[in-house]
């Protein structure tokens, strides 16, 4: 058996049929395009980012009022070159030009991203007041939380919420591509998926979190506060006469300020408007709307108890 | 206070009684044995083969016709090395042989793991074909996605998918341990949790994708598209004479072709079979087998509206 | 469009208003104060432990009980000063001296992260046999299972289990914040979110695991079984009379020995009670305690089908 041991010669036939997949199944490589906003490249603007907007928790110690202008303008200007060269990528990738990439080319679309990471770096400190709000609504509403600063160090609602702030500046900046690839990123973290193209007011809290969908044209007021699992999705997909989807018109609810919605509630729809300081209970399914100061809640569902020994209908012993 | 601090001197006690209950419970380590297949190897294949599958998205840039055979070779150089080690210690594990370390046994088990490594670099043409539908499922079935790319780069449903479609292959071949390792790394990436020995056709679309569960003996046919939260799982499991669990029957469920299940739906049992192009709408539960082309809802759920200060009969008041 | 592009003459304006806001918003940063728990280290830690828990598994390769002895000699000692100073840092933080980090103070503060530390690592053996009965409760629990090696290696249940146990004995060494940092980051790898309060008998197996939700002051008996989107919950948070919640007292059920608890059920309350050796069904929604031996079932939904072309009313037809 060990005769062919580390013989090696189907490798290069082998190497030569994959390869002649990409010609035969282009779809999903990039060949011989401009290249694409780099991943990791991204993934570490996240962390920049957190470091600026939450100075003294992650990366340095040792920060005071005296050196913590040369931390950050250090970051400052390290982002700005990233971000201006990621988002050039993205501009000229959503532009369909993936080809041209003469030094020309790609100065005039380096240029447009340039002027985007200004504008985005001019929003850090509306993004971060925002988020101390956010900050605030967890220990506000959650009784395990001692102090603000476990809220900033692991509270994976807060982690979602921040990347979400970061990537809905950047949509609306109209950036392609790259604010989807941060909340995915935190999706992957946190088990919460929020659409960078959705709204969210002021105060806004997620305890636990996994299982979070919530969705691109979603628009939540002040004061919201969610549990894990819940749902804030379209109801069906409209297409157009060829049967494409239509992808831009408001398929996801509206939730106004001060709701509360509880663990693994679905509310459905973009008509759907839950009234401001309304609750919804765990496991409601809405797909209509409901006036504020409503509470919502589930009938309570019939339970069958079954003592031992006791032998219910065939029908329900499946049910576990 | 400060009096005893830094002195160790109770560590190599401390040590003493941690190693001695390497032998009074030895079932939760490895010592004596040859090793085992590397987690670190195994997760770095994977991301070695996703460069192989999508060669211009992640880690190396400027790749074009010209140049990507050589990119490509090299990977499949090192991934024939490293698979060839990392399956002939899953195949000795099995085999019991654990302690039989010396030169000529591991010769023999890393032959039969060339032989599956270099049949498992076979299959990736094909597999790549099948993502190539995969990817395309994404983009017809999700109105947010602008363009394939955005899926290669950030669709968690499309990672999970593309490690268990490697997984399953390796899963074909009889490889050990190092399918359910692939699947459980993309598990923690995504909140996806597909079993390698589950059967999915072509053009496959999970969409948000967190708390999916898709047990090992599951079925799936072409176009299926999946929701968050939806489990396909076992109603049971049988055990034998002695008590013990049984471990290879069909205890999982068949969807046919054309089948969509919406959020957080639940189909269980070996027997259960949903017929082709049906619709199984969110939270449905299901444990038996329906027609094709039927669309099962759930009847809708009885909710009781609270308006404020009205007061509720006190068995509701807790449900929130 | 290209004539302004690198020039940064922005940034330092830019850099200025951001630091701004460290003074403006200052809850959300951490300047001038003694250093914090460092995250990375924390984890690191976490990484050393299982490494002492599961010898054999992951970093090492060809240990032996001839050699293990220097290998976790060497990692308690240096486990020992890591968790010296951030236990130390912890300790600090929340006893509010955050300013006072003259050397004296550190040492009082260490040395008693130091006595903490060595009664953390003379617990190592106890948790490590109650982690060999877990892994035993998931070959037990599961018919995918072949060998416990693969529990060790990729069970997303056991690794939530492990972080929680050692977390555990921290909360339980009166250690702040770093308990809560461990969970949360086994939270954020495997979807399941154990509080370090809780409190969990022998022989516990969390079966595929997304969503699951253990909260503070939950109490689970021995040989419990648990499947993915479990809530083990509140039922609503009380109050003091200035509207501050009381973050102390019982608010998460009791799980008696021997309950199996099916997935996405959700058991509500601090007075609720499941009796030993009760099922929970799948979905149900329980805020009540139930006698020992009970088995607890949803009542089958009422499900609609439609067959193809058949109409239904209107009022159905969203419920996709």
């Amino acid at each position: 058996m060990a005769s062919d041991f580390r013989l090696k010669e189907r490798l290069p036939a082998l190497t030569a049929r994959i390869v002649s997949t990409y010609e035969q199944v282009p779809s999903i490589n990039h060949l011989g395009h401009c290249p694409l906003p780099n991943y990791d490249v991204v993934i570490g603007v996240i962390e920049d980012l957190k470091e600026i907007l939450y100075p003294g928790y992650r990366r340095r110690e040792g920060l005071h009022l005296g050196n913590v202008t040369y931390h950050v303008g250090d970051l400052v200007d390290g982002l700005h070159d990233k971000l201006t060269t990621q988002f050039g990528r993205a501009l000229r990738h959503r532009a369909g030009k993936s080809r041209d990439c003469d030094a020309e080319s790609v100065e005039d679309f380096e240029a447009l991203g340039q002027a985007k990471a200004l504008d985005f770096l001019d929003r850090i400190p509306e993004v971060r007041k925002a988020l101390a709000y956010d900050a605030q609504a967890a220990v506000d509403g959650d009784p395990a939380v001692k102090h603000v600063d476990e809220v900033i160090f692991c509270y994976p609602g807060f982690e979602a919420v921040t990347v979400y702030r970061l990537a809905h500046a950047l949509y609306e900046l109209d950036v392609p591509l790259i604010p989807r690839m941060m909340t995915e990123w935190a999706h992957s973290k946190t088990g919460i998926d929020i659409h960078p193209g959705a709204t969210i007011g002021r105060h806004f809290f997620i305890d636990h979190g996994t299982g979070v969908v919530i969705g691109q044209t979603t628009e939540i007021g002040d004061r919201v506060k969610l549990y894990q699992g819940v749902t804030l999705g379209a109801l069906s997909f409209p297409t157009d006469g060829d049967g494409n989807l239509i992808r831009d018109h408001k398929r996801h609810p509206t939730i106004e300020d001060g709701v509360v919605i509880y663990a693994n509630a679905t509310i459905l729809g973009g008509t759907t408007v839950i009234g401001h300081d309304s609750v919804v209970g765990s496991n409601v399914w809405l797909t209509r709307s409901v006036a504020p100061r409503t509470t919502v809640l589930l009938e309570k569902p019939n339970l069958r108890m079954r003592a031992e020994h006791e032998e219910l209908e065939p029908d329900y012993n499946y049910q576990i």
